[in-house]
């Protein structure tokens, strides 16, 4: 769960709902281990689904964390095109500036 | 554009504004000639954008479109767990139900 | 309320909560008593906000109303483009199929 | 997971992504384990989530399950009526429909 | 309208659209006096419903004056957890932080 | 495209990716080149749907190009009326406060 919310964040859910916390946790392994796409690739499309609900907050930390693993700014863009004929022009524009703040004058 | 949409509104659309309809045929040839994601990735990434939006239709077309592209339904499962964990269970189920009757019991 | 729901609809809702149905009738009729856009006006812009959504029956039935209102079909279209870019591909083409069902070839 | 899905569409689910179906079955038991909020109460909340989503096929499996459970349709229509104001008429429209359908005439 | 949005903002409404206003306050009424869920419940519905639509400000609002009302923040974590499997993990995550802003670590 | 974005994100987009640029730029040009409706009045109908989707910036960035264009904080009004019974509460006064903070008092 670490890398969707700041620290002190998972602390309090752990600390409150330790039951509902190892579920959520279970269910997010079980995710990422994918039969044909790697982690990467995954997370990829997560950052895509994030940006189609116009959370500008988690598209920086799928951003940051993509951007550990490996990820170009390339790949980032490719999925960025998508999102702009999938859920439009507004979307698009958050997600851009979110990312930017994030990977800089790279991008 | 053809993917997107029956065929007869499409017609409709190119009838009746056909700049409109050329500007649009050429962003998406723009959209899916990615850098370093193929098509088939990129459409991998739309197919979870339209399951968030929980449009049905869309989820159909989409794996439509990515079976004749080679993609498997292992790559779709893939995808569609990202989609339960970013989107939540509604959106899961509704998009699984949708690929069910494009791919059938293979799926 | 009567061009937004079904008529038995409304008469289920009138019947089981008078007071609801009384005070959501009485903000509609403030809504479209506009300043300065007149109710046709309005009413293309509702057909936005239901189309961004990704409503359909609630598209069909706008376009409806809008039509016996005395809209055109490119005022419709004006409106729909730009669904296409502030609310992405797939919601334009929902709603575009809607208006063609209830619009026919004249579209 | 029963409740939310058709019973093919959870047999098709389980056999080919046991681990996955584990886990979501698991956490769905966490959540309706509430500390204060009985079930009854937690799935009236959860009619209110996918009202809000627009999500016609789930308003009516939660309403089945609702009744199932003894709730009644004044509990529901308090919640329609915070759907109204929270996310708008075109959502209350979608979802009374639905459980119009499910519930008939009592409603 | 009060516990809605800040005082200076329901000011200028009222001022500039007096009777839209009067509409809106009197619906507000109407949706609160619920026949069956007392307004403490049906504001943990509303809360589920803003969480959904990712809306923050709204949480924060909404926590606010449940936490006037008496509500336990177990209510709210009972409510939460819904959001998360109705709505998804982004949008628990973005609900969860804005809760911990108004409830502090009590939470 | 330069009245959807601060200055510096579009040059980040035409640099990286100029290609797409083009494509989005000239599609813009198609989509405000209406056939019956002048460009103010497919303006307010896009600050509808980004009211409608939440977005905070997009309704300020609009707002700050409708005045330009000479809309009157009455036009303004009227479409917010609309997207209070289209897209709920929550969503009218997130619009709303973004729009104060642009048309100030005069609003």
């Amino acid at each position: 769960m670490a890398e969707f919310v700041p620290a002190e964040t998972i602390e309090v859910v752990k600390k409150n709902c330790p039951e509902f916390y190892e579920a959520v946790a279970n269910l997010q392994k079980e995710v990422f281990s994918g039969k044909k796409l790697d982690e990467k690739m995954q997370r990829l499309v997560l950052l895509a689904v994030v940006a189609t609900l116009g959370d500008e907050k988690a598209v920086k930390r799928q951003t940051k964390k993509l951007m550990e693993m490996g990820a170009t700014i390339e790949e980032i863009q490719d999925v960025m095109k998508v999102v702009y004929i999938g859920a439009g022009m507004p979307r698009f524009i958050k997600a851009v500036e979110a990312i930017l703040e994030v990977a800089g004058d790279q991008c």
